[in-house]
């Protein structure tokens, strides 16, 4: 009777041995997702959506969190009101140790070329 | 009067510092062209379309193969009647060290974690 069930505004997200590469790879296929995982792995802790500031609309932001949630780059919890996001990268270094230094040194060595 | 002009067989290349990093996943978000990817780096040398034996149509393998060429994963050059596949792999380790390999080690990791 005392065990709260499991709230509504609870995200859903994939078990570490539900991820795929292929849909990492996808995620991680778009520029504005490939800039959001940036920030959040040169951040200290947890963003919030609102922390990033994307030219594109409220609605394409959501969509692109949301992709990166699905496909296990990203967790995604409500704080209060705000949804805080942060990297899965314990999840990700286990499942493919060092892929997730090599994109992001990847992505770092392309936007210093391209002025990114 | 002696030097031949490019041949309509030529297939379009991209530049080594036209070549993107979404491209490039983008690329290697689908299970064929992984697969196909893997395969070439496990070969001594080029390999044939004809070598791969894929569970999807002709025109949907040479598909794959045209996005791999275009976003600049691998080169295909006419020998013959041959269209021969190489990765581009010298290309890729200069662009971004160490990428290549760690998205093959996370391939070769997940084919033995799920049997494939």
């Amino acid at each position: 009777m005392s065990s709260p069930a499991v709230g509504s505004r609870d995200l859903p997200h994939p078990a570490s041995g539900e991820v795929r590469l292929e849909g990492l790879l996808h995620a991680l296929s778009d520029p504005m997702r490939l800039r959001i995982v940036r920030e959040l792995a040169g951040a200290s802790g947890e963003l919030s959506c609102s922390d990033f500031d994307l030219p594109v609309t409220k609605s394409t932001t959501t969509h692109h969190f949301r992709v990166l949630r699905e496909s296990g780059v990203i967790r995604q919890v409500y704080r209060g009101t705000a949804k805080m996001n942060g990297l899965r990268r314990d999840d990700l270094d286990e499942l493919f140790p060092g892929l997730l230094d090599a994109l992001l040194d990847a992505a770092a060595r392309q936007a210093a070329r391209l002025g990114g």
